[in-house]
């Protein structure tokens, strides 16, 4: 999630508000789904863990040091309506670097605003998985793991 | 999700209600975000593509045939809270196969149904994109694309 950092939109799209209303998100044809934090990343000097909630803690039986995974994780610091319908970036927030689609870049300003990440995991510990550290800020909500 | 077709969930655990009404999802200190369609898996014949929303057309710029992507989409044939509650399965199916927890595998049950696919872009035309395939039924809510 450095990557925000980098970002400057300049330009973007915005999904028209007025010609999306048959199919806005929460109508019967366009349903919605609710995800949740499973755990959350954090930061302890140099070392980076994905802390779980405890009530998941048994969905981590057989994941071992050593595993490579995915995270998938929610860009929180992008949660607006507005950056929700952003479609077009700078990649990198370079204004030299002509426009592309959201779905084209990793940018973390996109419709869902799902992150994936893949890390190695170094130990697990309770509902503490330390991983060899993943671009996403301390407090990141995590919404799932998945095995490589 | 072909898979599903495999799993038969013996002996599963299930998140505790009484004890964990203090964070449940959708609490203050749980928060819920909400994740909508971006487009729909689409089969005909052999081919496979992903129907984009009109809305988001825009957000395919740059994406073009020959890319590899990472297809998010929803697994809405598990979408129950008891579905979502189950932590615990036997990979594949099979019983004789030992517990592991659902962040150690890929099984379409987990608390977030969030499932991850990698495909090859064949051709990009309007809303359409053409895949060389996917391990999802028709009509699959698709979140999000992203490059690999």
């Amino acid at each position: 999630m450095r990557l925000m950092m980098f970002v400057v939109f300049l330009g973007c799209w915005e999904v028209g508000m007025a010609d999306t209303l048959a199919d806005a998100p929460g109508t019967a044809s366009a349903p919605t789904y609710a995800v949740w934090p499973i755990g959350w990343v954090r930061k302890d000097g140099e070392r980076t863990s994905i802390e779980i909630e405890p009530r998941y803690q048994p969905a981590l039986l057989g994941l071992e040091a050593g595993a490579r995974i995915w995270v998938l994780y929610w860009f929180d610091r992008h949660d607006t309506p507005e950056q929700r319908a952003i479609l077009l970036v700078h990649p990198r927030g370079d204004p030299a670097n002509p426009l592309r689609g959201v779905f084209a870049t990793r940018a973390p300003v996109r419709p869902n605003l799902i992150a994936l990440s893949r890390c190695q995991v170094l130990a697990v510990r309770g509902t503490a998985i330390e991983i060899d550290g993943i671009d996403a800020f301390a407090g990141t909500p995590v919404l799932d793991l998945k095995p490589e």
